[in-house]
């Protein structure tokens, strides 16, 4: 008996890592001193222009929109999903991205699975700027179906301890919305069993509201706003950032308001995208719901002072970044959508 | 309709993530500047003690070992397990760990199961020195059966550039072999099949060989050995490091080894522990497939001087710790088990 009959095939394993080691050098940078390989991944942060360096560091996986990606057989997008996602929260604490690596659990070590979804990370660790120094590809058939896997993705990045956020976040300060691409990476359960399950649809299914098939709306990818808000998180042009992720604004704006600061949005502000008009209806779900569950078109909340608003909505639309003024921060604790 | 009736359950995620802040907080050092909760952990690293300090990071999962401790019904150990393998994968590249963050997905968000990981999560931590400072806690119907989960650790520690490992590696050098407990993290798929399936045997049966359950023998904890070496690495008495994971003596010491150069292992110097005996007969499996699917009583691999031995020897005796010398560093590539 040997490794293989027991469902754990090493030489697929060590093609798959000669494929990752490969996707992983062209992320690299110069401050990146080992090979994928390595039991750990090197990296020389350059700190001389940081007064008090703080890592910040962050985990995420895709949740069930793994789901749609299996089910449409598109593997090579979810790494830069989860890419954007970590990237999107430590820059929510003011930092900027160092490096990153991945977890990738599969029921079967399928080669040209391996590499499409490193592929992914890959992808979007080169966008982002943080290399993929390391990471773990594990073949556990007795938990994944075989053609199912898992996901998640691990940041560190870096702020001077002076410019982490939220920082001076006020009552009547203003809130702006910054669009999302869909989705993101929430609510994937609700939506599939709405969209897929109750009114039948398919992945290939071409919805004249959307202009796209399902499936590529659902798999959109997650936005990631390091460069549209980088130039303001550093010209500390910002007083805090909510990524909208489960939760929806009830679940994490409150994340970085101080005690006894609320927010109240207004619906209004924008226009709610299709695909959360089509779930919301498909279900009969209660706007509070929708709410919390999903992130309703908005993908990132910057609170500013309005002193400063002109300047950072200048900022955002010289980057091509759309944004809409969808509230601000009040008095009273909790989160109203009105 | 709403999230509920999907699978997820907002409510009991919120009651674990109150569980894992206390569990969590309760491993962490004057270096943390957040809670958990936050969207990313804020660590503070104290470098002035480095000259050039780098960043070495390692993810890693459980793989098939979760499914024995599913069966087993004790989900409070491989969290520990977790973090000693990440703590020994970063100390063999000369690393003391930083911090630490955990990814747990789950096909059912239980709230005691929950705890019971992060439990284990929170004992590496404060063992090794590493605070836990923020996670993923993924409830995935869709991917996980109801009972079902999968774990992910990620490491982040620090190494002076100078005492970097390896270093010097030279034909001569000697092995030193660090007793494992068990199999730790690696061999499951193929330990299961033989010991459970072929032999019948139950996690409850109780093999004189073993001297406890075979549930016990096979979820005794991953030995991290930072106590034992870390002091031998501040005083650069050691060479290289090899952690025995997947791919055993012949998929692990070659990392460390400088091209051209192999290793020579004796293997009747030191005694290979009864459950690798048992696995190896009750399955028929050939000696090197033993050797490159468990670690076969070593979980660490020591690359000393021959002038340095006893220096080493002593101070891990002084440790608590066993050691065997157990082969040589040669001059021909490859690792030959003799």
């Amino acid at each position: 008996m040997d490794y293989r009959e027991a469902g754990v095939d090493i030489a697929a394993a060590d093609a798959a890592k000669a494929r990752i080691r490969d996707l992983a050098r062209g992320t690299f940078n110069a401050a990146v001193l080992s090979e994928i390989g390595s039991f750990g991944g090197m990296f020389r942060p350059d700190l001389a222009r940081y007064e008090n360096p703080v890592l910040v560091a962050s985990t995420d996986g895709v949740g069930s929109k793994i789901q749609v990606a299996i089910a449409a057989g598109v593997h090579d997008t979810l790494g830069y999903d989860l890419v954007a996602h970590c990237v999107n929260d430590i820059l929510v604490q003011g930092a900027t991205p160092l490096f990153f690596l991945d977890y990738v659990a599969l029921g079967r070590m399928d080669v040209g699975r391996v590499e499409a979804i490193v592929r992914g990370f890959a992808r979007g660790c080169a966008e982002f700027g943080c290399p993929l120094i390391g990471g773990e590809t594990a073949e556990m058939p007795d938990t994944y179906a075989p053609d199912d896997y898992d996901l998640a993705g691990f940041i560190v990045g870096v702020v001077d301890r002076k410019n982490a956020l939220p920082a001076g976040v006020a009552d009547g300060d203003l809130l702006i919305g910054l669009p999302s691409a869909g989705l993101h990476t929430n609510g994937y359960s609700l939506a599939r069993r709405v969209l897929l399950e109750r009114l039948g649809h398919g992945l290939d299914s071409r919805l004249p509201e959307l202009g796209t098939s399902l499936g590529e709306a659902l798999l959109s990818p997650h936005r990631g706003y390091l460069a549209a808000l980088e130039p303001l998180v550093e010209r500390r042009k910002i007083r805090a950032l909510a990524h909208i992720t489960g939760g929806g604004f009830p679940g994490n704006l409150p994340r970085v308001l101080p005690a006894g600061l609320g927010a109240r949005i207004r619906r209004s502000a924008w226009q709610v995208p299709a695909l959360f008009r089509l779930i919301q209806k498909g279900g009969g779900i209660a706007d509070a719901e929708m709410f919390r569950t999903f992130n309703m078109g908005i993908g990132m909340v910057v609170v500013v002072s309005p002193a400063d608003l002109h300047e950072v909505e200048h900022s955002l639309e010289r980057r091509g970044e759309t944004s809409f003024v969808i509230g601000s921060v009040v008095a009273a604790p909790g989160v109203v959508v009105e």
